[in-house]
């Protein structure tokens, strides 16, 4: 048993041990998209919503996943039962091959195939998240799970050195997503989602939170929303396949929601009740 | 000496031998910068220039160049005397670190470099380029040269589907750049020339060919320019390290420039001659 895993092209090992080509694609454009999810009594939670975004996200960009659908789906499901605990995060990636630093590429490029298994946590809905605030200046192209990360990764940063959790992007006002979580509002007894367009990552999280809100009678209007409206909201939820449904007391130093948390308990609960049926887990938290 | 040199973190070899660990930050956020020129006579082209740049585009991002400005340059100048040929692509990197997989990154993560250098050639100012255009969705840090590329890669591929040698980008009509070179119009004898903003990386090859237009008393508006205005332009101009000053002939299937072709020749017979000057070559192209 593996205490974490990682996999490159058939090699798997400890992180330390596997090595990658100098001219993978990653190293020089950050050539590749990737998925994610949670791991629970070694089930790879949501396995073929998450095999379907992560083949659109490679079609989106032309790279090509060097397997079947339901070869990956065993592969990923094989990994995970190599390594230790009850409850992991399932991370794996494709690049679009190794070759020659060059822009163009070609068309018969097999793309690489990465993995990385880790024992990590659930998210606790109990646990009440702090945001801040930042422009959206990443690419129009968030309906794919790139590789083309810096923004979310300076956005995130902004946020720890603040003491926050998450950091909220806005485009001109209009609140976009969080730099690796989706972000909603519930106002009214609705939930107020962005669409998904081109400017966020269609998080399997939010589409099972919003069936669940469909389940529960709960309307859901997606159209973007403003800052005003977040601020002013009756509840703001965060969403992430790694840490499910969770709400924010406090963005940018003000306090937020805490004004519908009977609709906000139904949804986390029935956004659990889901993870429990499909892991055959007693708990969400180990 | 090398066919073609690689290099990471201390460890030199050919591109096949040098391998990379997991955790580089390069394989899950693109988080890195780089900058690249050409070597002639084996010498750096604007050695200076290009650390400056280099330097400003990794402390824009808070990554840490693991030695200083005057160090790497000795070691980009001792890495290139080790490889065959007269002309050479000299391409170098900066990683924000190895460390597992967190947006986040802290304070104290050393940088890892990678270098790569490899036989080339200058590019010919008597090539007539051919360009498609495409409108341009990047993100809004094209001021730092960054290894967050999928667009460009994305560009650089249509264009060579295409039968074309570049993509121009534009922005609601107003061109920014092309996907791995600059580009600028010469009109009624004036150079036109897009403001280094956070819509495109400020070429070195331009800020050269902006001195040497200065040099040459040629009037140098800074402002965007126009696709209709590109299309009627006098000459179109596309420059960039490893290929200097060249001119489209076609754009899109429609031909363009070919009207002010003795200013043209002026500012390339200057540019050219500056790279003679500086590497101490008698010839530009071997």
């Amino acid at each position: 048993m593996f205490k974490e895993l990682a996999y490159y092209d058939g090699k798997i090992g400890t992180p330390d041990e596997v090595m990658i080509p100098f001219n993978d694609r990653s190293h020089f454009f950050g050539d590749g998209v990737y998925d994610a999810t949670i791991g629970g009594n070694h089930v790879v939670y949501l396995l073929e919503d998450h095999l379907d975004r992560f083949y659109t996200s490679a079609n989106y960009f032309d790279i090509k996943i060097p397997m079947g659908k339901r070869e990956l789906g065993e592969l990923l499901t094989d990994l995970l039962r190599q390594v230790e605990g009850e409850t992991h995060f399932v991370y794996w990636q494709v690049t679009r091959g190794v070759a020659s630093r060059n822009h163009a590429y070609g068309n018969d490029m097999p793309g690489k195939l990465w993995v990385w298994i880790k024992p990590s946590k659930a998210g606790d809905p109990n646990e009440e998240l702090k945001l801040i605030v930042r422009p959206d200046t990443r690419f129009q192209h968030g309906n794919a799970k790139t590789l083309n990360l810096l923004p979310a990764v300076m956005g995130t940063e902004l946020a720890v050195r603040a003491g926050a959790d998450e950091c909220v992007l806005h485009r001109d006002g209009l609140v976009t997503e969080c730099c690796h979580s989706n972000i909603q509002i519930l106002k009214d007894g609705m939930l107020i989602a962005h669409p998904d367009d081109q400017f966020i990552l269609r998080g399997i999280a939010k589409t099972h939170m919003i069936e669940a809100c469909r389940r529960l009678g709960i309307t859901v209007m997606e159209r973007p929303f403003s800052l005003e409206e977040m601020y002013d909201a009756d509840e703001v939820i965060v969403t992430a396949s790694s840490r499910m449904c969770q709400h924010a007391c406090e963005i940018e130093g003000r306090k937020v929601g805490g004004k519908d948390p009977e609709t906000l308990h139904r949804i986390e609960k029935e956004v659990i009740q889901e993870y429990l049926d499909y892991t055959g887990k007693a708990t969400l938290l180990d």
